[in-house]
């Protein structure tokens, strides 16, 4: 038996509504392009997300299109968020990071109709529309003003094509599951596989990540996310900032631009931002150089890889709180998030610290469990390490045209590729990806624990930690380093500064030095790349 | 074309899986029938409402079966909420204050198999028995010790029937929509009109109801619902509590009992206390008595009737900010909730009480607006005023068994029955009932103005104010007081008090003494019966 609940569908476009009616004097603030600062309010943001949205359908969009964006943090990429999802069609948010051939891959895999594009990627456009099999014409995200000098055919000026519509919009009577926005994954091993959204998915998403112990979002938060809107919906800040009524500030193009975080954090009055530790890294290295603070922010949303300790300490010099998040492409992303237990005041301010950098709890609606290599769940005792899986309304059920996954195996589950540790809290601490964990005489070693002591020790600019095969253990671990210039590191001193942090067995076999190790383009350590150069490594 | 995301139900059970999992040591504190103060976790709740799905299944409960409870708020009647809902059958929450015919109506309405029942009401339901045509048993809410001494036949025993489980259940792989709960309204007119709840909107009402601008739920705070389990679901908070891993506390059959609610805050450290304004009259009252404060509590949520500025002021006294809600049986029921503006702590301080005075803003789900004799939408300008209108996903959709009522007459939208002026904040202001509202030469009068006017004036206990027909105006509004003991009242003073406060054309044209001004059930001034008794008042 049913109950007698009305069929309300969860819809994006019925966020900005919301902000329009109970918040229309809330203000969006953009860095833009242009190098103003841009600002408009809620009411102003849905009138012309109402007009894109008319222009989408003047274009001929139909529901289920693609939609690419090569774009920054701005009003504009906001407004495309929205209209896409009121009309039907998908957002197709585009890394400009990525190498030109992935770049080239994911436009024709996605077969995107359209790409709206910020005028400083012109040059990037040209380079390789040659290659793009289904796209019918690039909308610069300019007036006509700024509109660049191009040889592309069949270009479009964003501000004209708005012009010629209406403030309001007929939004599609669409049901909850259609999909609202696409984001492909840069795996480290084969082509890009596309994480398709959907309404009813980013709605729950944007309602959990309001709640106090999750990012907490009111009418008195100002929201700043330095996460790219490129980049898993900018971790869902924008869809969550209207639905709570908070100020949302959009850095542009600035987003590793100290002098710029720090002037919009103080003027703009941010409470609660959001990035990976190396945008920190740039915004304390400006505080440092040039004095100032950050007396409005509250708390740094802080993804992507883990914080280092160094950084934690610098925040909590400025008297902001730092929350370790963790998600993925495929959980849309919010996973897990770091709120201190109230139990935990209690205990010794070391003990805080180190619960501090934990990768954080879960929040309902995504239900997480470890496991054993032979699927059987392990027990949430802080101490047994196995691969974790999620479930819930907002993560994937599997990549965008079924392309396969061993990730899915398991009916319901994702399997995230991370290895953690989850605590009687529910605190889940990620050790290790699953193939980046040693094995070591049948145990496992975890790479990003020994990763961490050696950046602790002085001299050490970088490290990562991989295995290489043995004869006797069948793995062991190698430590390869980057030395900070002009520093020279001793390895013995190295490899002792270890003896009181891990297990005696855990202890890497040797230290190589490098001038520089392999990154993926977001960021992050490649160790597929750092694995394929030490490929014929042998122990001495 | 939809998202690729897993279509995980939205199920009550899961938010009690997720506490057991998070939050497994925070406690559910209950005062008991049996007289002491019961404390257990949520790990031991999980455990308690796995063995009573496994006595239903055993009783031959069916998915879709109803299942009744008279019941005090108690960790026994918060197991039926989520046992009911984990197998697939339906709670239906019953008004133990209703009249007895109301009760058998309902009871034999729903069709109910069982009655889970507190020892209190024994009586209650032997007098009622005879008539009640679908009950197979009374499940006495006790242990062997503790039952009763009764006439009844097939009576059992609520801990034997969980004596005989096992501590978990293979919980029903249920559809979202469900139903969950059943709960009839107190109509005024014709018969009780029972609202079938679904599990999707429970889920989606609890994740609204954490959001920091709404009651703000976080691992911090213990709630304490005064408002009774058998009243729209305590509003809502034992769904949430167990969301959001708040200690959550029960005050059982002493909901109006000053000292308990007491000692219940400063002892359990309540943070966020939910009720109506005679519960927080009766403590007040104990504190002006006794002495005593109410140092742990931040916020109280008072509902069901408008909060007296007198209450505000007295709960200021104490530290304890106070947030007006409002909602329905219908709206399951977190309809608007009063959070101040960020803009507002600029405002005169007398503006801000003004403010919080009104019945409050929307929340993201809870869609409103507004509408005049024909329908048409009014604007949200604090001025105009209209009959109110709510949809969302935990908005009611018809009543149970499809009893007609006009409420549904627009499809898609609720008719709440209340009249209301919104303002550019999306601030509501409830001004009256829709059928107690005065029309005056064309024009309407709010009778709740008027009342608030009254209840300001020295001497008066209670006031009420009804429309009586009128020969020149269509319709003329009657002050109709409660004196205060050993009061005496002038009524020109009293009419003249009106003067500066309401327009002339709205000031009462006569005031009549009433020892009694008559109730709902649920405390409500009843209206209907008072324009019963004033049904041949003629104007002198």
């Amino acid at each position: 038996m049913h109950g007698l609940i009305m069929d309300r569908a969860l819809r994006i476009i019925d966020i900005l509504r919301h902000a329009k009616r109970n918040f229309p004097k809330v203000e969006i603030i953009s860095e833009t392009l242009e190098g103003f600062r841009h600002r408009y309010t809620y009411a102003d943001a849905y009138a012309r997300t109402a007009r894109l949205a008319g222009a989408l359908t003047r274009l001929g969009a139909q529901p289920g299109d693609r939609i690419g964006t090569l774009a920054f943090n701005t009003y504009r990429h906001f407004e495309l968020y929205f209209a896409t999802a009121g009309s039907g069609t998908v957002c197709h948010t585009i890394n400009p990071r990525l190498f030109t051939e992935q770049l080239v891959y994911i436009i024709n895999h996605a077969e995107d109709r359209w790409l709206f594009v910020d005028v400083c990627f012109t040059g990037l456009i040209e380079s390789i529309a040659p290659q793009l099999n289904t796209i019918e014409a690039i909308v610069f995200l300019a007036d006509r003003q700024h509109m660049p000098t191009t040889t592309l055919p069949n270009v479009l000026c964003y501000e004209e094509l708005l012009d010629d519509e209406a403030d309001d919009f007929d939004w599609l009577d669409i049901d909850e599951r259609t999909a609202s926005g696409l984001c492909y994954t840069s795996g480290t091993t084969g082509h890009p596989k596309g994480a398709l959204y959907s309404n009813r998915g980013i709605v729950l998403h944007s309602m959990a990540f309001g709640a106090p112990d999750c990012i907490s979002l009111s009418m008195r938060d100002v929201i700043m996310p330095v996460v790219p809107m490129f980049h898993v919906n900018a971790w869902g800040s924008p869809f969550a900032a209207p639905m709570f009524g908070a100020r949302l500030v959009l850095p542009g193009p600035k987003m590793l631009d100290g002098p710029t975080l720090h002037s919009l954090i103080n003027e703009e009055g941010v409470t609660v931002s959001l990035g990976v530790p190396t945008i920190w890294m740039a915004l304390m290295q400006y505080l440092r150089d040039n004095g100032g603070d950050l007396e409005p922010m509250d708390r740094a949303i802080i993804g992507g890889s883990a914080c280092p300790p160094a950084l934690m300490d610098a925040f909590r010099g400025y008297g902001v709180r730092v929350r370790h998040a963790w998600g993925m492409t495929e959980t849309s992303p919010l996973g897990v998030l770091n709120t201190p237990r109230p139990e935990f005041t209690d205990w010794p301010v070391e003990r805080q610290r180190e619960m501090d950098t934990r990768t954080g709890h879960g929040v309902f609606g995504m239900e997480m469990k470890i496991v054993d290599e032979n699927n059987n769940e392990l027990p949430w005792d802080g101490e047994k390490f196995g691969a974790l899986k999620v479930r819930g309304p907002w993560v994937c059920s599997s990549y965008y045209k079924g392309e396969h996954s061993s990730a899915f195996d398991e009916p319901g589950w994702f399997a995230t590729g991370d290895v953690a540790t989850i605590d009687s809290y529910g605190f889940v601490q990620i050790t290790d990806r699953t193939k980046d964990l040693i094995k070591s005489g049948g145990e496992w070693i975890s790479s990003i624990d020994l990763e961490n002591v050696a950046v602790g020790f002085d001299g050490v600019a970088e490290a990562a930690v991989i295995s290489i095969g043995h004869p006797k253990w069948g793995e062991r671990p190698l430590l390869v380093v980057v030395p900070e210039p002009g520093a020279t590191i001793d390895k013995t001193a190295l490899l002792e500064h270890y003896h009181d942090k891990v297990a005696k067995w855990w202890i890497p076999d040797a230290v190589e030095f490098v001038d520089e190790i392999p990154h993926t383009a977001t960021g992050k350590i490649s160790k597929l790349r750092l694995r394929e150069r030490f490929k014929d490594y042998r122990w001495s």
